[in-house]
């Protein structure tokens, strides 16, 4: 049985993608019974749609997977704190577990919205919190 | 030159649509220049998807009509108050104007996180709301 280290590591490579054609790289994974079921990565500049982050993508994709909306059973990874978009999302897909690494002190949905989540989603906060920082500092420091 | 009551009437046509199809009857219009460069409804039964919104797919519409990301000179019109995560997305797509119908006092941004719009959106709130509102407490009766 894999762990949540194992998990965020994918999702780091999800994000790792994005870095790679130029997306601000934020990755995700949606587990669902040791089993990845979605995998995604920030696409809002290829797809030129905000609303294209990893975690819509990865909601999207994982209701399809299963066959419903709803992501109970679902444990999703993403790399950097989720914003007020996808922290709504999060919620409506009533997600059973949220596993974040980064903290996003500008954009983040604790920051606006700290009761965005459904109350039942169980969030665990920090996991390779400097992995998934490094990346995105990197990301930004090539771009200036 | 069409006026916001006109522009509201299509959303609500939207949200119509939207009912006759058994989703919850929110419709939404995207003006750029007096033209309607998007027109949406909730699609999230059918399309098995919390992210489809009204609003998150007019912003994704209206980007790929205009070939760019913001909606800086366009108004989005919607029948409802946007969630948190459709407030999100407005945010992100830096919409120019923002003219809502019905308060949604359960799910309404306004009460998870006021603040989570883009401080130059113009927000006109409460336009044909009556229409708005009558049109989602039809639907809930009928279901109940």
């Amino acid at each position: 049985m894999a762990d949540d280290n194992f998990y965020m590591k994918q999702a780091l490579m999800e994000a790792e993608k994005a870095a790679a054609r130029g997306e601000v790289p934020v990755g995700a994974v949606v587990v669902c019974r040791d089993r990845i079921i979605a995998r995604t990565h920030n696409l809002t500049e290829t797809l030129n749609d905000v609303t294209a982050h990893a975690e819509m993508q990865a909601i999207t994709a994982a209701a399809n997977a299963l066959g419903g909306k709803y992501l109970t059973d679902c444990t999703l990874y993403v790399t950097v704190e989720p914003c007020v978009m996808c922290a709504g999302a999060i919620a409506w897909a009533q997600t059973g577990r949220l596993v974040f690494g980064a903290e996003d002190e500008k954009r983040g949905y604790q920051r606006f919205a700290p009761q965005a989540l459904h109350p039942k989603t169980e969030v665990v906060k920090g996991l390779m919190a400097d992995e998934c920082a490094a990346l995105m500092k990197d990301f930004f420091k090539k771009r200036r």
